[in-house]
């Protein structure tokens, strides 16, 4: 976003001066009431009239709920899929929280209409007390509240196939590249808490969480994740769930695959064994070099993403943040840093606030591009020690043909004339 | 919300058994399509049709936008007020973070329109180099991303009316009583960035904010709180400010009373004393015992409410978990206590998280309601040792009269028949 006429303005740190910059103000200050057209987003419904001076004019009354400038449009896509999934649009967001109408959404049946009040979640298998839980019911057990990601095990699979291709798209975004991950304050009951009320027998090692859509999707989790962090959410950011994320309760493992953490919660069965359901052999599971397959590939691995700048931003010359998300399944982020030069030299970069387990962290670092061409790359640890990979050392792991937990570093290459195109990863 | 036909069914904890808990989940498995009428929220449009098993319909597809459940309408009120005030909604959330439609609004001349490429930041008076700046160019400088509540200096004066007056209103509820505050994760540039890129001179002791609405809001702030943790946001829970909040860009001063974090800003003016404009003389003074007012009391005092159980609720017996928000403008909460029979006695309830400087922390504590009738309150204190007054204490200091920064302790009563009123504050 610009000022009118003021496109080739060099600003940097330190550079704005006095003269423009007085004038300016005086302009904005002395402006009288008349009406311009607003910009217009991608696909919004034309902008109603905006004053061109708003000291002038009376705003809007007080509302029920709000709603977003209309300058401002993101949007999830793609769309209309009833099996398919849409993504965060990353570009357009900063700090960590996913806003929750932004959150990635992947289904293979469409989003179910729940009514609460019908909506129950049945214990049993090898439990004492076999026991449905309305979510009234849910509610009544202690509660915790953390912040978390989901991505979606399949996150990054446009970027990575074009890549093993030779056609790294440069007109891919950071969400297509890697929106099929959110963040978000959770609240519910600890899993745990549940599977004690049912009297959880010793014997039982996994168990199948099942949910309520019309795919009936069904994973098998070992009980150790149950008896760890695993919880049955019904809040999402402040409110009950958003049907997409699994009104009026979902499962959520905090740091493993998105398909494990099941929508729509309605049936959790005790066992001794996994239950080889097709999700967790036709599907999701890994490809390796040796013709074998891996399965109850659980955690997502440690990743990042620079969002800003991206694909499709032209950029200026002089000072600015480098900035983008990273995260990882196994724990916190303990260190992100960022090269401008096509991995050869790498720096520190800051992480924002105090890095949270399982969790987006933002990162940030200040650059000063001079105009000549660059490539610019993050590349996350956690506290495990895990390090991001270069695409060369997956395809040594895992082969070209892997599916699923794609975490190489990303690259974004800057033209001189400021524009910016992804990169793929080397 | 409850199963249909169940509504007597005593839950409390070990004592979900094995017999109608089976019957019911194998009910809601065998469930046939067939249609029927959703819950109808307060405002709701008609809700469409709802399968009966959602598991025999194929949901909605993937979208732009998530949209909240047919089920669910929290909202903020009162509404239609160019001039006035809405509140979040406390009783329908949990967690901490407010979704950015429910944040409370507080304006004097309505939300104005701004096209974002129009507006700009003019930092002038004692400053070696004055300076305007575009939302563009604040997104060059190094970014923070902080959670902070922020507070309405009146927030809670309904209920200190009532209170005074002698007729606590008992069909108040937490949005009524202290829906004025919510708490989101804001992103923006750290104010004393800016005032050394305009350069700041040594005498400056005080700046003005000025919002770019037609109210012209204006406050004075002494530059300390520039040179600490003041923010200018564009952006919060991820995405742009709404425009309630005050898009493009805001004035953030962490803990301080609502009024001050300037919406809509246009202009920082540095001066060396404050400019006494009609919002710190004619409003947000706090008339004192002896006559005179206390003027510029921008920390928001430690306060909590109870927020589950609360009115409209009505509760059922055996174990069920108290739940509410804690916060304070001087620092983190140390500490909540629960007392659930008038203060007679208290206990520390559990605090999620790790708690954050000056934001909302929820409080949680199991408790088992026999039936009897009880008056629940919370009590916050924060890790300076301030702890959240009575209603009394706070009269003792200020009088009767006294307005703005209203933080009594709260009490809710139980009713025998299991419903919740507000009891105000002794």
């Amino acid at each position: 976003m610009k000022d009118e006429g003021d496109e080739q303005r060099p600003v940097t740190r330190r550079a704005l001066l006095a003269g423009a910059a007085g004038a300016l103000g005086a302009a904005a200050l002395a402006g009288t009431p008349r009406l311009v057209r607003g910009q217009q987003g991608a696909k919004a419904a034309p902008a109603p009239l905006t004053p061109a001076d708003p000291t002038k004019a009376p705003g809007a009354p007080t509302s029920e709920l709000g709603a977003r400038s209309a300058f401002v449009h993101p949007v999830r896509g793609p769309t209309g899929e009833i099996a398919g999934s849409s993504s965060t649009p990353l570009q357009d967001l900063t700090g960590t929280i996913t806003p929750s109408d932004l959150h990635f959404e992947v289904h293979h049946a469409g989003v179910p209409r729940i009514d609460p009040a019908q909506h129950t979640l049945l214990v049993h298998g090898l439990v004492d007390r076999p026991t449905t839980f309305s979510l009234a019911d849910l509610k009544r057990f202690p509660q915790v509240t953390r912040i978390h990601f989901i991505e979606c095990a399949g996150n990054g699979v446009l970027a990575w196939r074009g890549n093993v291709l030779g056609r790294s798209d440069p007109g891919l975004t950071p969400q297509q590249v890697a929106g099929m991950t959110s963040n978000s304050e959770w609240t519910g009951v600890l899993l745990r808490s549940l599977l004690e009320e049912a009297g959880v027998q010793k014997h039982a090692t996994w168990f199948l969480a099942e949910g309520g859509d019309a795919s009936l999707m069904a994973r098998s989790i070992p009980i150790e994740k149950a008896m760890d962090d695993a919880i049955v959410a019904w809040a999402q950011n402040g409110e009950p769930l958003r049907p997409e994320q699994g009104f009026p309760m979902r499962l959520l493992l905090p740091g493993w695959e998105g398909n494990t953490n099941v929508k729509w919660l309605r049936r959790l069965e005790l066992g001794t064994r996994p239950w080889m359901t097709r999700w967790e052999t036709a599907t999701y599971t890994d490809p390796l070099i040796d013709g074998t397959a891996r399965q109850f590939s659980f955690e997502m691995d440690a990743k990042s993403i620079i969002t800003s700048p991206s694909h499709p931003d032209t950029i200026e010359r002089g000072w600015r943040s480098i900035s983008g998300l990273a995260w990882s399944g196994r724990g916190r982020i303990a260190r992100v840093e960022i090269s401008t030069d096509a991995g050869t030299t790498w720096q520190d970069a800051t992480l924002e606030g105090q890095p949270l387990p399982k969790a987006h962290t933002r990162f940030t670092q200040m650059w000063n591009w001079q105009g000549a061409e660059a490539i610019l790359m993050s590349r996350a640890t956690d506290d495990t020690g895990y390090v991001q990979p270069t695409r060369a050392e997956l395809i040594r792991v895992r082969g070209p043909g892997t599916a699923y937990h794609y975490n190489p570093i990303y690259g974004w290459r800057v033209m001189a004339n400021g524009r910016v195109f992804f990169h793929g990863s080397t």
